[in-house]
């Protein structure tokens, strides 16, 4: 039996288990990338496994969320992670050089390597054939200390591309089509292979609109093979010698098939606020348009803004409506000026902008209340755009262009009937991505001596391997469904101290108590107790780290949230499981001990533990943890045990402190 | 005995008084300007005027300061600024568009007029013999009625320029040289007027640097006289039939005189935090940057950047060194992107920015702690870049491109030394300024139907005429000094209240006592009672508007604070003098009852008020006003006094809803 894409890529990556759809499998990772808003705290955890030097082969670290840099803190972490990659040896990108995908892509994705990052869009570069996932910080930080990522064997579902697009119809609308049919839930667990003649006839631009926006679909990651197209793209940008040809067996086996017809596609619209709300621009044709905003890691290339500056050109946008050009990287942004198109847009009335994330997460040119915006970005949750009760639609640039020339939502089509003199701009490559590498300092130019730690960027607080004893207070006890907002809110006045776990553990709890976090830092170690569904919400790593920093030892619940639960091991909390009657008896300031060698017996795979209550009564906790996961909570955590196999094994590079 | 410019501009303007130094004289005022952090309530204003339409030749309303839009009230501001600009017949400018005085001096500024703007930097047309004065939002939006602005006849300075800048040398360090011999308080109550073959020498984007930054000397307004710089800058605009002859009289008497020799001037460099702290950069020499920004309405125009992007032509800046420019225009954007200079400058490693005030007010580009950030802006007052204890210097933008190529403070002459191949970029303009003007948009061109207002915006209270007949509670009772930021705080989360004056009353002395606001509103009218020099700190206006939305009808004090008193009087608001054996006595919770007709005694310039309190003892207290600002009094505050102006004496158009 042949192999898909994904299996060759994975096969030549594989360090432990085996390829079968659902089985844990561990694998090897050839690049890492972070950005800034998540690579503070990954540079932390890195330097916390106390080596000296990042070992994939490649790691870049790139400055795109907070360019505007509206406050110091913003400044200080770019600051931090320009020492911070020099230190350690990774590719700073600097803040206006932009998206990290965009970047990524331009320079240094490559056919058949394994790219993992910290950050959902992740899998732009499978465009080109690499396999890119989207993380969380600690993995990304223990592979680039050489550990293998570990990842449930996905589906791999083929999409198999016929025809070619009509008219007026772009890459977006492939993935919009696919939004459509499979919904935002529609790619759990799965990786999307796109084959047949019509992924043939996109062009690498084009494939990576398509694998960016896949993570809408909540895919794993999305793939193209590679052929000409590949080798044209890496040789316009200067890396033709990173080509190499990948492509699917022909009788590899797919645990499913889509088939979409490209000719078929028309112009279509997400519209608010899901990005699977999915229907034809002239459905929607008449809305009253306020704002456009061109750009982000789904369109945001050379290739995506040209087909609006060709529309634009001569032309004015509609006085009601403003229009922001926000490129997804400089060497779009140089190219589009040497070549006079920024000066066109700027004629028709379009606000040139930094390359950055910028108002994709909200970050600038939130809409004006009870208003719509049409922006070429990959989301429109409701609020993402920094104002409750948005209307934000997703689409091509080219609908968006149109929508700022009319002042409204238009097909293309039919505003191209009727101006008349307005024809469909098509797709089109510089001949050389010529743009100046100035802003990416590669780590043989590093230019600072160790790491540059502003006021706001604490340490990363490591935990020792688990006691034999473990006794404590009960700190806090909480009713059922606590989430990790109630645990660590994400209002941007506490997100701010992401970097500085002192001070973000200082609000842990603080919605249920806001004494807690004191009493927690002043107790010498210690429990919380929940009721059912503890930790539910989000896959915020804080959540668990900053418990861990004020000292907490364990958490005693009656269920737990699985992510969380995960986190919890993560960070080598002992999460037990009580029953209600336990719940209901123990109190908040009652001492708590387990009785058991709790080491040997998280080692040894001991299920029930007996908990001892005020010296007084006794209960029964459970504990269900796989083997890897109790290596990780007997160690102290995911960085204790990274750390730790470095040390043992040689994995990775010499720690550098002990 | 001739005239100054000066003189000659006031005669052809006087509405009241006699132009003698030091005596109130009323002027008329041809063109008013408002930018988008004071226009909001500028326009409410003009609307609670209930007139129709703008009166004065023209009025321009731009957004710049709060370009990127951070939150929607920013974006709902623009929105209702455009609809005001479009409902009562003013231009509007679109955010993008630039820094309101670049593109007033490249649209409107005209020789001869005189121009009204609520914002500090308003003098900056001065350079084109455009008498121009900044000022509170009342009294633009009173001028754009069609009322007079009064003022004291300022003391006129004749500042005589001899010679010519020597290479490496410019305008920036002229106004520099003036700070360092005059400091920031050598212009208060003056007029300067550049003459001289120095001035002659100069250029209309040179001239407006220096009238621009005269704000810094506390100046009224600077001036050149017109001459071929000046027709040949107009017509280079489009605009050479706004050209009129202006020069002071031969024998025209100044009150001062002070010389310059341009060959004597070397590049110099205001350091932290003071734009008076004037030394030769050479001083400072070696200082290690880690951000420069070019830019501002001091040096952000085409004229400002092109020799910063010629010095980085074919280089690349320092690595640990942020460039960002923003330019003070899209016009200059434009030029700058269709002459490829863009392009140069992104190769370069420039963060190229929209254009904006942005990183001079603090909105965006915050320096990371403690480090040094070079500017080319007009102010480096401590804090002002968005953090505290900021290391900010003020320079020419060749002393700025000469810092980021090398990383540190350089004196460019040194650099150019240094490198062998830099040499002095010049002084350039283009032929034509042929940007587009698609952002700005004529009174004609208008797209709003009526005001729009998002719901962070309300309606300005106009109060009623004094009652005959003063009575009511003592709200609060306070300490001596209480300033400006106790009555209306100036924190951001605060003030992006300020177009919404019943959403901000409600924080009115909120830091004296955060139950007041509410018991204020709730009482039917009643006192204020503070001790010594109430109302210290600065002239914002919300000080004085807030306590009368709640209903407060006087204040007891001490004593006042000038500028708060001349706004208690523009607001309506009694302002009481008491002795300090009375604001002993009195408790808040008592009952005050002026005694006298209150309406009556105001007109007839009665001094002394007899208090009763508590229907049981009585003081004196002390109205010390002119007849001027009892007429403001007794008509309920500037607002109400001017819309009855215009319907009994028809000036200005018919008020539009009686």
């Amino acid at each position: 039996m042949g192999q898909t894409l994904t299996e060759k890529i994975l096969d030549d990556h594989l360090v432990e288990g085996e390829l079968e759809t659902g089985e844990e499998i561990g694998i090897e990772i050839d690049q890492v990338l972070t950005q800034d808003t998540t690579g503070t705290l990954v540079w932390l955890q890195f330097e916390a496994l106390g080596l000296d030097e990042v070992q994939t082969e490649l790691a870049a670290q790139y400055c795109d969320h907070q360019t505007y840099q509206f406050d110091f803190k913003n400044t200080d972490d770019h600051r931090f992670l320009r020492s911070a990659a020099g230190t350690f040896g990774a590719h700073f990108s600097r803040p206006g050089n932009g998206i990290c995908h965009n970047v990524h892509k331009e320079n240094f994705a490559a056919p058949g390597k394994t790219l993992l990052g910290s950050d959902s869009h992740t899998p732009t570069p499978g465009g080109l054939g690499e396999l890119a996932i989207g993380s969380g910080g600690l993995d990304v930080a223990v592979a680039m200390g050489g550990g293998p990522y570990y990842i449930e064997m996905p589906e791999v579902v083929n999409v198999r591309l016929e025809g070619e697009l009509p008219e007026w119809s772009t890459a977006k609308d492939v993935i919009l089509e696919m939004l459509r049919r499979l919904s935002v839930k529609g790619g759990v667990g799965k990786i999307f292979e796109y084959t047949g003649p019509g992924a043939d006839s996109l062009s690498v631009p084009e494939r990576t609109t398509i694998t960016n926006m896949g993570t809408e679909l909540g895919a794993t990651s999305s793939l193209f093979g590679t052929d000409e197209k590949t080798k044209d793209y890496l040789s316009r940008q200067g890396r033709e010698d990173e080509y190499v040809e990948l492509t699917p067996d022909d009788d590899a086996a797919y645990d499913d098939e889509i088939v979409i017809d490209l000719s078929d596609l028309e112009p279509l619209i997400a519209c608010p606020s899901m990005p699977d709300n999915v229907v034809p621009v002239g459905e929607v044709a008449g809305e009253t348009v306020e704002q456009v905003i061109v750009g982000s890691c789904t369109n945001g290339g050379y290739e995506d803004i040209l087909p609006a500056a060709k529309m634009l050109e001569g032309r004015e946008i509609n006085k009601k409506t403003e229009m922001i050009v926000a490129p997804g990287s400089k060497q779009a942004s140089e190219i589009l000026a040497r070549e006079g198109w920024t000066a066109e847009m700027m004629a028709a009335g379009v606000n040139f902008s930094e390359a950055t994330c910028g108002a994709c997460i909200g970050i600038g040119h939130v809409p004006a209340s009870d208003s719509v915006s049409l922006r070429t970005f990959n989301r429109n949750f409701e609020g993402r755009s920094g104002i409750e009760d948005d209307n934000v639609y997703l689409c091509s640039p080219e609908v968006a262009a149109a929508a700022a020339l009319k002042g409204e939502i238009v097909d293309p089509r039919d505003l191209a009937d009727e101006l008349g003199d307005l024809e469909d701009p098509g797709f089109e490559m510089p001949d050389q991505y010529d743009g100046s590498k100035a802003d990416l300092i590669a780590p043989d130019e590093a230019v600072d001596d160790g790491l540059i730690k502003g006021p706001n960027i604490g340490d990363v607080p490591l935990k020792d391997p688990l006691d034999a004893h473990l006794e404590g207070e009960v700190h806090l006890k909480m009713d059922d469904n606590i989430t990790t907002d109630h645990i660590i809110p994400a209002t941007q006045d506490i997100l701010m101290y992401r970097s500085n776990i002192p001070k973000l553990s200082e609000f842990t709890l603080s919605r249920v108590d806001d004494t807690f976090a004191e009493r927690a830092l002043e107790g010498d170690g210690g429990f919380l107790v929940a009721g059912e569904n503890y930790g539910q919400g989000s896959s915020r790593e804080h959540a668990a780290l900053c418990p861990m920093y004020l000292g907490i030892e364990g958490v005693l619940a009656q269920s737990f949230a699985r992510i969380h639960k995960a986190n919890l091991f993560n960070f080598g909390l002992l999460p037990l499981t009580i029953d209600e009657e336990t719940y209901g008896k123990i109190e908040q300031g009652d001492d708590i001990e387990i009785v058991d060698d709790v080491s040997e017996a998280v080692d040894s795979g001991q299920e029930e533990f007996t908990i001892r209550v005020n010296d007084d009564w006794e209960a029964t906790g459970h504990l269900d943890a796989s083997e890897r996961e109790r290596r990780i909570l007997s160690a102290g955590g995911k960085l204790s045990l990274t750390r730790q196999q470095y040390k043992d094994e040689g994995t990775g590079a010499t720690p550098a402190d002990d």
